[in-house]
């Protein structure tokens, strides 16, 4: 059951900043920049987290909304995924920028450690979340760091709070968080099919597991994603 | 592959309290008291959380040390499980009482979403409960809400930071947590069986899937808890 890949990038971290790794695009122009090369070379998604001048983290409007205009033009047909993740701002600030209707927004159905820190999703935000992507028309990407999540998110598309099919990416190799264990991207595949199977999925690997999960991937059935 | 049964007695969770449920056992004295019954009905296992005087959940050593003393008399031979989860103090509070010398004490080795809010566990609270059980010769049941709390435990105790073998318990039924899915246990037993063999575990319904989970625990060989 090979479905087509989807070559995603995920163009900047929430972390890395320019004294780590000068190649790391920060400014919005960079993003574009660094975008449209992916682009050329077969990107069809781009996953996006914004900064401020300082390169920290931010959910601010005005910078997604410079992103998805410029890459809109620079990658027509690009499909464009906004982060909503914890570390660009407290609480509903995370979704402030839905309106803008980007074409995807990644969002987590739980709570779980991070290598230094709880990953906070209370059950309020995601419920929150999830809203705004329904009121905006805006498709998750159910970003699952752990089993639970994935039974969440099918909870939550059975019962209205997300729409049918789901997206999922299922992360490894996030320390304190789900390690590099092939049979549990096997077994979470198997609970999606069996319990949602029109839904479509994809995994991502952290740092150093990041080739060995594409692969797994890939003899899985699921997109890729560079 | 069966191994013995041992009955666990959860005399009180942190919440129910005697406006709710007139029978919940609140004060040291009524604790030990419903232990008492439980062992003469066969309970070998005592799982506790101590209350202030107004009911709410507390780590207080002076109400943990009355509890073990009491029941230590009262029931000879128990084993004496102290609650470390998150509803009866803040950080480091957590695990005041563990010199206390229980023989074992609940840890839960990562995060997750409750009902209502984060049931947080950050990384560096998990490595210091678990230090105090190492230092103080206090058993770890492992409470697994989700996939990775059981990696992650298997981690620690390979490289030190816990003892083998383990002994966990997988936690079913939380609202926001891990559903009533049967396959979910099936698949975190056999990761614990391959992983490491030797370790024990059993598994917790909470709520209307005390029964059911039961029954699956007894099926699959774990231990049973009433
Ligand atoms: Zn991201
Ligand atoms: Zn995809
Ligand atoms: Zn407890
Ligand atoms: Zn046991």
């Amino acid at each position: 059951m090979s479905k087509p890949c989807i070559i995603t990038v995920a163009i900047t971290g929430s972390l890395p900043k320019k004294k780590d790794n000068p190649a790391v695009p920060v400014t919005v122009e960079e993003q574009i920049a660094s975008t449209r090369e992916a682009y050329e070379a077969g990107a069809s998604l781009v996953h996006v987290h914004v900064r401020n001048e300082d390169e920290t983290p931010t959910s601010d409007p005005a910078r997604f909304k410079a992103f998805l205009d410029g890459v809109r033009e620079a990658c027509p047909g690009i499909i464009v995924q906004f982060s909503t993740g914890g570390r660009s701002g407290v609480g509903s600030e995370r979704g402030g920028m839905l309106y803008l209707k980007p074409d995807m927004a990644s969002l987590s159905t739980g709570s779980c450690n991070f290598p230094t820190r709880v990953y906070e999703n209370p059950p309020q935000l995601v419920d929150e979340l999830a809203a705004k992507m329904l009121e905006h028309d805006v498709k998750p990407e159910i970003e699952a760091f752990d089993l639970s999540m994935l039974y969440q998110a099918i909870a939550m598309s059975e019962d209205g709070r997300l729409k049918k099919p789901l997206h999922v990416q299922f992360v490894f190799g996030v320390k304190n968080a789900m390690p590099l264990e092939r049979r549990a991207l096997e077994f979470m595949v198997s609970e999606l099919n069996r319990l949602q199977p029109e839904a479509t999925w994809t995994a991502a690997g952290i740092g150093r597991g990041q080739l060995e999960v594409n692969r797994w991937a890939l003899e899985l059935g699921g997109h890729c994603r560079t």
